[in-house]
């Protein structure tokens, strides 16, 4: 194996640190203390899970965190209520609603009732939209996590050839943009491919930077890299394996094994690119009781 | 010369004869006639005019148009209580302010003010989000007719790889998530170049289709094409020409000869892609006033 592996854990240790520290100082010098409201509809395992795992960072960063839990029978409209409520608290900086709702419920209005200056998500099409345009906004927690992944590995991204696989609203088509900005921890030539791209090492032969994240292991393998790529695995992929206590192993979307012996850095998972997610969303929650992001 | 000429003056004509019977449609069948109001802040003779030639394509249509307009002096908050006047105006469908605002008027403020549902020009951070994800919304102007432009000449954008040069908010970055979204009339493998790539031509070697929207004569030239490509200019430079009675011609950011002899269809300046961006603003309108894009 040649690559670096990029420790997401620490990374987000280090960057957590920072963002108690900033808590620290914002609770001193304003009085404030920012507000995570975490809006759960049902019961879903998985998201349950997540949001377990979200309140228990706020509350290591000294981020005041609130569960909303509504029943997986709770209406559109209570919702939708429940957010605009949440939007015209003074406690509450940050709104996340977790996703997936339960069906019946359409994301799209829950989410475009979060007022923009509380999106710490990133989420709404406003929001969306500054990114794009480059105005300020809160960056997308995953696809930040991303650029910061790159960044500790010392290689500068302008300049750089950068190939994402796959384009979801939530990390292909957002790291795209963001790598591709005119600025400093950026500014690559970025190619994005996805389900529609007849041979995609055709362009990750010529990358630089390889972001994955598309939903299948073994997207990426060895043999599709050039020499010395920086390679960030977003997959989460459960593999049956009897020999865990879980029955199953996480793995990302490129093969590691061989994967690593071609990059000159590659995230693992898990311990890459997930320790970074909510991270991001920390420091979003921090810059929104900053007011750092305007209405 | 091997390309064909893709006309895009015959491609705005037969487009805007069809957006003709749409209007028409509409005013029969529900006695709605589609308003675009245009919003000229001073006296830029540019942006005088553009606006005379857009008006003059709303009569064409059967479009009512408005003009409104303000003197160089007009503040910020008069620009933008006009465009709130215009967001309540029944019968004004679609507002335009034309671009650039003297300086001391913030044109974000501006933008920002024009409601969602009259954003013809697509250019709110909110319409430009919906793009992104892949929501209804009113496709940009120039991108939208860029898109047709390369539909003309037969080609079939998916699974095509399309090389962007230059990452402007009006062209190059929606031009390039137009592209790549999936679904028809997209689903290509799209890479965006810019002013910090450092081999442009590494790139558009290997391109089915190249946008040129860099705002610099020469950008493309034959050499960096792949033999069959389709080549969209959106460029409009003024080259000093004394044999001119304007004292000056007009050329795209393609060395026409060269890529003309090497691609198989390209994009005359002017001619191609102008002709276009005001067909797709009054095809917005009458989606507009038809109800179709929604607040």
């Amino acid at each position: 194996m040649n690559a670096t592996i990029i420790d997401g854990k620490r990374l987000a240790a280090d960057t957590r640190a920072r963002i108690a520290r900033g808590v620290a100082a914002l609770k001193e010098e304003k009085g404030t203390t920012p507000g995570l409201a975490v809006v759960l509809v049902g019961d879903n395992p998985a998201s349950i899970s997540y949001v377990t795992a979200k309140e228990k960072a706020c509350a290591e960063a000294g981020i005041h965190s609130r569960e909303i839990r509504m029943g997986a029978d709770a209406s559109e409209a209570e919702v939708v209520k429940t957010v605009l409520q949440l939007n015209s608290d003074p406690a509450i900086h940050g709104i996340l609603v977790q996703l997936p709702l339960p069906k019946g419920i359409s994301e799209k209005k829950v989410i475009d009732a979060i007022a923009p200056e509380k999106d710490v998500d990133g989420f709404t099409p406003v929001n969306v939209g500054r990114m794009l345009i480059g105005e300020d906004c809160f960056l997308p927690c995953t696809p930040h996590g991303i650029v910061k992944l790159i960044e500790v590995t010392g290689m500068d991204i302008s300049g750089k050839h950068a190939v994402v696989i796959g384009r979801s609203n939530i990390v292909g088509k957002p790291v795209a943009a963001l790598l591709a900005r005119k600025g400093p921890h950026a500014n690559a030539t970025v190619t994005l491919c996805h389900t529609g791209t007849p041979d995609v090492a055709a362009y990750t032969r010529t990358a630089d930077i390889v972001v994955v994240a598309a939903g299948r292991p073994g997207t990426l393998t060895g043999d599709m890299l050039k020499p010395g790529a920086v390679v960030i695995d977003v997959g989460v992929n459960r593999i049956p394996d009897a020999s865990r206590p879980k029955g199953f192993r996480l793995v990302g979307d490129a093969d590691f094994e061989s994967c690593a012996a071609v990059a000159s850095a590659i995230t693992p998972v898990p311990g890459g690119v997930g320790p970074m997610t909510i991270t991001m969303l920390l420091w979003n929650t921090l810059l929104a009781a900053g007011g750092k992001i305007g209405a």
